[in-house]
């Protein structure tokens, strides 16, 4: 597996392809912003001005678009899975639901090819960093064949199963606690503020206790900030509690905490904010608690 | 403030009525149980066989009791709040609800003395290291007064305001968060058992990624045990997350995810099963999704 076709040149894909292309691939990437090619093209890759032309001939293609939709669009409805060489491998790593992508998995092998389930943990920075996870699910002769391009851009590839769905199962997952601890930050902050504490003493402690998550560490602070910088949107969390919850629906699973966690997600977005910094869920707390936010 | 009567005895109260002695304050122990007694003359310290006398002529007295009642009964009902040194001022280290604490601040204060508001963060082994997070809340006078012997027993002591209640709250939040942590770690864990991930591979990979809290990486391997230690009880967080409502509903705040994971832990000791280790309260989610322990 030497070609690359690489589809969505976003904060996350622009870095990962310019990555895969440092460890020795060939790869060409595709996106419809013709800026987002530019930028591919200015860090040394190689960009194809149709998606036909970042398919053709490939061994393989990633797939960093935004959800199951999109690459479903792509590979069906636009055909460019026809473009693949025979018997490649197509490498979804957008987050999706298990379900979606088990679906495509089926349509994708029958079509001939194999596909690798591979979700992403880590950010812009670990995209940059080549240090993301990644969660992937694959038969296994085809997980060990693409093994070197996960290589290339995370620094944790675990092997997930043999099923398809399995590493969007486990990006669910991770979303779920992300998401919730986001909720819970902002919970209990908000209800320090309610109370009369002093909310950054407040942080200062709960940073350094058992009452520490990751989350609270790095968004409690932009959470007392009055205009934070964005570094992820509250709808991405619309987007990714929703997707926990429809596995967990697909399965019969109850999952209380991360349903109250995204109708809070999903009050701030309906009033208009989906487009804050997701430490902005604390605004759906100042509404309950009836101290909102000018 | 050189004498101390030290009232509670147990598995935290012990070490840090140690740990003052260590520091060169004369502490005088009590506990009802005779065993807890002779624990604190072993390890170097005395005790008293009555209340009245640990308190008696003492400049301050450290309650580190199960609950609020339990300090209202010692200090009035038992009235060994008459036995101390007049102006003298009472420590009280138990978790308790802000309004109680700032209820017996009012009692306190009419009787002549002072009370500091002082709950600790860090269990066990922080109160044996002597590395507690005290928080605590003082007339800005008293406090200073008392500071040399909270720093005997914790490492990080937070002014956290002069009003008794203002410590109570910001334990509130912190337990808050712990408990709601906690809840999480097993709803994620409990929802890759139900989708057929391996919860072992989850939670390596939550456990170092953005998804990983404190109590996630403390107790989410013994939410994998079949019979895991206790380090704290189910029940502790029946008490602790009922004290975060109560603290809530004082003030008229939303706390959803709190009430939630109450509910969770309530399930849990309801079964009969409140005094295993609080990483069980997994076993109301295996009850949710039709996995139930056996």
């Amino acid at each position: 597996m030497k070609t690359i076709g690489f589809v969505g040149l976003g904060s996350m894909g622009l870095p990962m392809a310019v990555n895969l292309g440092r460890a020795g691939f060939a790869v060409t990437g595709f996106d419809l912003r013709a800026e987002a090619r530019a930028a591919l093209e200015a860090a040394g890759g190689q960009s194809a001005g149709a998606l036909a032309d970042a398919f053709s001939g490939r061994d393989a293609a990633v797939l960093m678009v935004v959800n199951a939709a999109q690459a479903e669009d792509i590979l069906f409805a636009q055909a460019a899975l026809t473009h693949l060489s025979p018997g490649s491998t197509v490498i979804l790593m957008a987050t999706c639901p298990p379900a979606a992508v088990a679906a495509l998995a089926v349509r994708v092998e029958a079509a001939g090819h194999a596909l690798v389930d591979a979700p992403v943990s880590g950010g812009v920075v670990g995209a940059e960093a080549g240090s993301l996870t990644i969660m992937a699910a694959a038969r296994r002769p085809v997980f060990d064949a693409v093994k070197p391009a996960l290589d290339a851009m995370g620094s944790k590839v675990v092997f997930m199963g043999e099923e398809p769905g399995q590493g969007a199962t486990a990006k669910a997952v991770n979303q779920l606690l992300c998401g919730a601890h986001l909720a819970i930050a902002a919970e209990g902050l908000s209800l320090a503020e309610k109370l009369g504490v002093d909310p950054e003493r407040m942080l200062d402690i709960v940073s350094g206790s058992a009452a520490s998550s990751w989350m609270l560490k790095d968004r409690g602070p932009r959470m007392l900030e009055s205009d934070p910088r964005v570094t992820s949107a509250i709808d991405i969390f619309v987007k990714d509690l929703g997707i926990v919850l429809e596995a967990g629906r697909d399965a019969k699973a109850a999952l209380p905490m991360a349903a109250i966690a995204h109708q809070l997600f999903l009050s701030v977005s309906g009033r208009g904010l989906g487009a804050l910094d997701d430490s902005q869920v604390i605004a759906a707390y100042r509404a309950l608690q009836g101290r909102d936010a000018s």
